[in-house]
């Protein structure tokens, strides 16, 4: 069983104090917020067996949360998992990277932007997007692949959570 | 605007030790699990406008915690919602049920079985059911209905939880 954990980057600098979009950092709430939903990953006794990112600052930033909370030893920049990427060739991608399904479950991480991910996670489970996943900022969609053949239209939807529905109260 | 929070009923007996599919009650882990998600749904600052629920003992008997739990006050029995019900006259009946929008949200709970809460769920966002949500014993689907006109295929999907991601540990 192959599980893919979407996570949306955390709340992120505006647009125009920065003028290339890729360099946005985490604001400081974003930062806040976006740990608080790693501790309680941690809590639910989630762990990725990898973290892919996109390399966007403010992705990227979001992965290392979630690795220096324990939840994953191993970060992957993919340029595919930037903003307009291609699921199918991210999925190639995943492909030659993922670990061998030598025990019952692999989850992974995959961190990026919106719509991408959404979309993503639609076409995995629906075969087509009509952008009505509702993916937050530190949110989490995830869904579980099919044990072979083509994912796309074929993987079940198992959990999707707003931050506010996640961080302890 | 409108959210709909479809919840299965918690576990319940085998099937093999009732006459009637429909007096099977919850069994005690069935309550046990069912109070930890109302808890943590007190916890979340979610209640409800109403709770409409199936006749079934177990649907029921998993509306009752959630009053219990001061999560909604009013429980409205509603033949539509035992199996195999059709969400398009649910959906009519609910019209003449709901209250007026005249606060900004309007949150009821539908409780119910599988596979129809998953599919009622998918035909709001897709306007067609494939079986791609997964559904546990007292999880939850969230949907926001569209402003207006029909929600069948219009609608959005927010939250989606199986209990272990909900209960406090």
């Amino acid at each position: 069983m192959t599980e893919l954990y979407f996570i949306r980057h955390g709340i992120a600098a505006e647009q125009q104090s920065y003028e290339c979009d890729d360099a946005r950092p985490l604001t400081e709430q974003g930062v806040r917020k976006t740990r608080k939903v790693a501790k309680q990953l941690v809590k639910l006794g989630i762990s990725f067996d990898s973290i892919f990112t996109s390399p966007f600052v403010r992705a990227h930033q979001t992965a290392i949360i979630l690795q220096d909370f324990g939840l994953g030893n191993q970060i992957s920049i993919s340029p595919i998992l930037a903003p307009c990427g291609d699921l199918r060739q991210w999925l190639d991608q995943f492909d030659r990277l993922k670990f061998p399904e030598d025990k019952s479950c692999r989850r992974y991480a995959v961190v990026g932007h919106e719509p991408d991910l959404g979309d993503w996670a639609q076409k995995l489970v629906w075969g087509d997007a009509t952008g009505c996943l509702v993916l937050k900022k530190a949110g989490i969609i995830a869904v579980a692949l099919p044990e072979e053949g083509d994912p796309i239209g074929r993987s079940r939807l198992f959990w999707l959570t707003p931050p506010r529905f996640l961080s302890d109260r």
